[in-house]
């Protein structure tokens, strides 16, 4: 096969890769210890919503590859000429006092696509690199209208980026403890998961209790410091966290109530994933500001951007005023050439629509699973589900963080199902398993029943360990 | 000429680019009041050292765009196929649990160029991203041996990104006062510019003044608080300060007489830039974290990496261990595919070797210029270079802001450089006027007195309006 005798060619000294990654690459949120690189997959090719080891196997793409390779991976050949075109004419040039064709084209794009008057964009690297811009955008904002306001709210067990800012605004305990102390002045408002509430409580009851909650935060840090609200439309970290009815409007009228400005966090739930081009045009938070990255190129680029509306722009177009903030590499001439071909080529297949269409198909395969009883909860919308599993034993005691790991671990449950030909995410981060779901949006009906057989085989085991309480 | 035809061809709807800019794009670093956007430059291509204006105007690019397109603009077709051949094997994939072949062999060929025994690549997205992902190495590294150092030195004036994390860490108090507050614990001790310093004191003396600054500093902290000393090689802002004689092996004893790791932030000195692969073996700093990015590409790709020796690896290959830090960019396949190719052909081309050889013409040339009295010192290594203005009148007193602005702002200085061909970044922000010189590595004697004389005639002028007591 060409792509494994390319390997062969390309390995320096003919060096073997897997102990050459050992040596040499330190991989991201990895343990590096010698014991686990020992069966390191070398991923070679792509087609389609599949991925292709060294080895020649094959596996659907369950995750998007981080939630970001949104138009699946047969589409090398058009970006790639896109790129080679824009190599031709101009491989780099920044957006600092000029600019470039691709950058102005790719900013009209986005303006054009987002909801409402979301009409100046700021081109940055990455979702991170977007959170860390919204939040310098937010502070010298206000004080730009004269309030010093420096805070954020965030919610627990968001995922915001890891650089030392947006790390801050980080939900999930465990990535922030070994790297603090971080910023002052954030707080981490409750998300919308909802297991746990009492029974009796109502849809909307239990908005009332979130915004409750996200107010006595505002108020507890003086309303008068705080910069900005961070949400995700649909929280990705936790598990494809919806918002209950009225929620999106009721955190909106809580920025407007205390001059706070509201910043969607649209990284994951941007240009598609949820049946939209923006989340925020399916859930009615009317942000100030969107951050994006990953679908904007379907990760073919690193690249992404934050959009800010004419009312967050205003201050800074006075003059004398500059907003010192900016990076080598934001609106990369080649990154705004391959995001421009990647948005023509979602346009070109209608992606946000075949979304919508098939939405209730992939809910409808994962919640056959429900019968199982370690299944506590499917949930989600769009193509971003998860499926939460138990974190307790059948007699409703707490599973220790051993059997956790035994139930759940990667042995359990990650390479099983790599074995049945699928890769899906597990995570035990949020204090309990929770399964991630978000197919490339190629992905139909073939790619929804490979996923639930895979799922279920491996899921009926893991049940069945966990009834039988296997230590 | 097919770029302009190209312009106009992909306008959305046939809009002016300017208008569109104007709009929709939030550019870095920019004034965005309408009256800055009339002259909005539109750059649309390049060759050798050279870029071309929507108008058909040519200029040196005289800061190699940013101190990154170390290979110049003439390989835009050689990387652009190998983008392609990227793209159409796998476009994307990352390298969290899984990885793929292009990151292993860029992590090799870093390895193999970096000097000692930095061993272990981490890949990131940028010169930024390297830094906070340093900082967090350091941080981790220090818990992981028991000690928990959290702190971090860096120097005045010294840039190393735009984070909220890389911020604190920037020298440059009106870089960072919009956006305040920031990370705790971070001190600035001085830089290497020696200006101001005694007439008296030699170059052994202003070393050792130094050192016992920084060692100061480090003891006003609580040395066993302090995580990490973070220095460029030569440092960039404030206008190519290199070290004196005897600094860098001190800093390097100072980091090792109080348990501190020292990084050395080579993202504009790598690659070339100072003659060497890593400026880090011309100047003795023996750094335990290596932080790069522009040159590794000659930023046509979007992609940076830290280097770790095995020291500071040791701790993270523990069972049990993982370092939660990455990114969905990291290690890029068409990333590193690109950076691959660019280690090539400047490999293929003997920059380094050709800095060396002509760095002494380089200097020579902007010697040239020392006679100007508005001149007060050009100084550098390699290619990077700073001429440094007066702030001062003829008789010695200080400028104020608005004559500083109106002997070197824009107007002044840059725009009359542009329209004698030439691109150069003027800067003010250090508190004098300093323009930075760093051409494309690919450059020669014809850019070098292209530059100068552009430089002469317009200093000529500034000079004569400085004498003048032009208001």
């Amino acid at each position: 096969m060409t792509f494994s005798s390319r390997i062969t060619e390309a390995a320096p000294d003919g060096v073997d890769y897997v102990a050459a990654a050992h040596r040499h690459l330190w991989r991201h949120f990895a343990p590096m210890a010698a014991a686990d690189q020992e069966d390191l997959k070398l991923i070679v090719r792509g087609e389609g919503s599949y991925l292709v080891d060294a080895g020649g196997r094959r596996y659907l793409d369950g995750l998007s590859n981080l939630y970001c390779v949104n138009v699946g991976y047969s589409y090398g050949e058009e970006i790639g000429q896109a790129a080679l075109e824009q190599y031709r004419e101009l491989g780099y040039h920044s957006s600092w006092a000029t600019t470039h064709p691709r950058a102005v084209e790719l900013a009209q794009r986005i303006a054009e696509l987002a909801p409402g008057d979301l009409n100046h964009v700021f081109p940055t690297t990455s979702g991170g690199d977007s959170v860390e811009t919204a939040w310098k955008i937010a502070r010298q904002y206000h004080l730009l209208r004269g309030e010093n306001r420096w805070k954020a709210i965030s919610r627990h067990m968001a995922y915001h980026g890891t650089s030392l800012g947006a790390l801050s605004l980080m939900g999930i305990p465990g990535s922030r403890s070994q790297f603090e102390p971080l910023l002052a002045g954030v707080v981490h408002a409750r998300n919308t998961r909802r297991i746990g509430r009492p029974d009796a409580e109502t849809e909307d009851e239990f908005t009332v209790f979130l915004l409750d909650d996200l107010e006595q935060r505002i108020i507890s840090e003086d309303p008068a410091t705080v910069a900005m609200i961070m949400v995700e439309p649909v929280q990705n970290s936790g598990g494809a966290l919806t918002p209950p009815r009225g929620y999106a409007e009721g955190v909106r009228a809580l920025a407007d109530k205390y001059g706070i400005l509201l910043v969607a966090d649209e990284t994951v739930t941007a240009f598609g994933r949820m049946g939209e081009w923006f989340a925020t045009a399916r859930y009615d938070f009317r942000p100030d500001l969107v951050t994006m990255a990953k679908g904007l190129s379907s990760a073919h680029a690193v690249i992404g951007a934050v959009a800010a509306t004419d009312q967050v722009f205003e201050p800074f177009t006075r003059a004398g005023v500059t907003f010192k903030h900016g990076n080598t590499f934001g609106g990369h001439p080649v990154m705004t050439a391959v995001a421009l071909k990647n948005l023509e080529i979602m346009e070109r297949l209608k992606l946000p629509g075949r979304v919508r269409d098939l939405e209730g198909a992939l809910e409808k395969a994962l919640r056959s699973l429900e019968d199982l009883d370690v299944v506590v909860e499917v949930r989600g919308a769009g193509y971003l589900w998860a499926i939460e599993l138990a974190a307790t034993r059948p007699d409703g005691s707490a599973l220790t963080a051993a059997e956790l790991d035994r139930l759940y671990g990667t042995k359990a449950l990650a390479a099983p199902l790599q074995d049945r030909g699928v890769m899906l995410r597990v995570s035990l981060d949020p204090g309990y398993p929770v399964i991630s779901v978000a197919p490339p949006l190629v992905a139909g009906e073939a790619e929804f029943v490979l996923l639930t057989d895979a799922l279920r085989d491996v899921l009926t085991i893991v049940d069945r360990d966990r009834s039988a309480g296997k230590k």
